[in-house]
């Protein structure tokens, strides 16, 4: 699983695969799914250990493909190989490969396996799952906030509530997904570009009804560096969107709902442009909209120790909110680490 | 220090203090002040020892007092004892005592030794301490809330957002302390009784000020088991005011501020009444004012892992805030404990 991993934020909308090759319990070769379009874990891996390959177990963390893709099927690299054994921790949930993988190495003489270390595969590639059967990108949302919740004083000073540190791994989460969105409040509030660290190919996203959003925003520059889309309504301003336009942004006009950009339109409209891993950065009324559509999967919540009060601060989760308690979605706490001072909770939603 | 502890909630205000007599680095015998009025740690611990007491050495959490207070001087017992060393882990911080123990004890022959687990020993006592040095409450702030802050849905509904496990300790709090304060809308929206589970004589208090208190409210009743304090302004309605006393409730005309009952006054009359430890129970209001007038000295935040989101809901620290981050009390956490789901978050506020 820890090889899959290498290839995190690089090989979306594929999964992350990782493989080992193994005979009489040592290991000849082992590889990973590196990079989008790039050879799979299998066929990595059974290049590295040539001819030794005839008679060994292949371990790998996902049933190998059958289907021609951006690559050759690799369970007709797989038997020509003469692999003797396939062990494979589950099945694709590819609907175009689930089962089939398997089927053809047992038609070519190979004996196979599927089961062991599931659950740990299934949380490797848990926004490959969620994507394969829905369509629609993990959504994962960040904030950092104030032990009271707030994201920023009643003033709207929201630089910095959290360390160094946790900015810093914050920062750092842009690297791992296919997308990252905003609301277009945060925009006008804090003019955040939006860019990761180091990936070369994500796309930001503002929510922006009215398209409210300042031409000069540094979300809209830097088109070379990734593509900036904004999604509006029907309702917007026709030069405004123009404008846009020549600057080299993509606006794509939604569904409205409530006076907002519909939700569930943006996500349907990720899914289609292969976003298989959407990180959503605030604000509190964006966040709260996606809670109140269910549609939040995981969390990385910074908090700092400190109190901001006040009855007109921003929470970072705004919006209508739930009616009643029984109605609140949980979340499953995976860890709670201390950064310095502050704390990241890290949970999945239920 | 834990013989200490166990006079929590029984003693104040006086401190907590255990002592240990050993000699020959066995030790005799043991004791700690167990309640208000009873008799000191040493004493107990002295005539526990009875004649093995002479020659020993008495190791005690705060400096013996040479003063006629509720008992006879604690010095003059060791003297008469015959001990021959006293090792105290800090001096007393009442003005009336502090030094004066340690300096009759060498007057009477006795060794003496000061600052051994002073940080520790301070730590049991800084309610103590505070109340010693200011005259005013330690304050304690209790809170439940989502991870997002909220302690109640838009709708207003607040029963429960924590756990069993995380309820039954933030009752037990009320145990430790002298008195409980909520403001009137607490009081209104949810009714407590404010009654400690087993505690006798602690105070219950409501901070009122226009006296909306309903006649009925559960905190009105049962003034056999605990008493209840009204405080209020000089704007509130007479009539409703003589109705209450009629009821047995204690009512303080306090001075204003911004509308609201001062708090600096509160905590000096609530001084004046020997409470040393006040748990301050909500709701967001009453928390946001004691912040802002920076007198909390600690907090229990019980955070349930749910998210109940909306602009409309009540945080647990509401007011008007802080104006920029750079003013926001920073809390030093000491512990975070697992209660089940929900989290315990217990800290100093610096």
């Amino acid at each position: 699983m820890s090889l899959a991993k290498k290839g995190e934020g690089k090989v979306s909308p594929n999964p992350m695969v990782g493989a080992v090759l193994a005979k009489n319990e040592t290991i000849i070769a082992q590889g990973y799914h590196r990079y989008f379009g790039g050879p799979h874990a299998e066929v990595e891996t059974i290049e590295k250990a040539k001819a030794k390959a005839k008679g060994a177990t292949l371990y790998v963390s996902l049933e190998p493909c059958s289907h021609w893709g951006k690559t050759p099927p690799c369970t007709q690299k797989i038997i020509k190989a003469g692999i003797k054994k396939v062990i494979a921790a589950t099945l694709d949930p590819n609907p175009v490969n689930s089962g089939k993988g398997i089927e053809e190495l047992q038609k070519g003489g190979i004996e196979t396996e599927v089961g062991i270390l599931k659950e740990e595969a299934e949380k490797v590639n848990e926004a490959f799952l969620k994507f394969m059967k829905r369509r629609i990108p993990f959504v994962i949302v960040k904030a950092a906030a104030s032990l009271d919740g707030k994201i920023a004083t009643y003033k709207g000073e929201s630089k910095w509530i959290t360390n160094e540190k946790s900015r810093r791994l914050a920062h750092r989460l842009r690297d791992r997904v296919d997308a990252i969105l905003v609301g277009v409040n945060t925009i006008i509030r804090d003019d955040p570009s939006l860019l990761p660290p180091f990936k070369k190919n994500s796309a930001r996203i503002v929510l922006d009804s009215s398209l409210r959003i300042p031409l000069k925003a540094r979300i809209l520059q830097d088109q070379d560096k990734a593509d900036t889309f904004v999604f509006t309504t029907l309702w917007s301003d026709k030069d405004k969107l123009l404008q846009l336009e020549k600057k080299g942004i993509k606006v794509a006009i939604m569904g409205e709902e409530d006076g907002k950009v519909g939700l569930e339109e943006v996500l349907k409209k990720l899914g289609e442009l292969e976003i298989m891993n959407l990180l959503v950065e605030g604000g509190g009324e964006v966040i709260g909209s996606f809670f109140e559509k269910r549609s939040v999967d995981k969390i990385f919540l910074f908090l700092a120790p400190r109190i901001i009060g006040g009855r007109g601060a921003l929470t970072w989760v705004e919006g209508k909110g739930v009616d009643f308690l029984k109605e609140t979605p949980f979340i499953e706490i995976n860890s709670v680490k201390k950064m310095g001072g502050d704390f990241l909770l890290e949970g999945h939603v239920r």
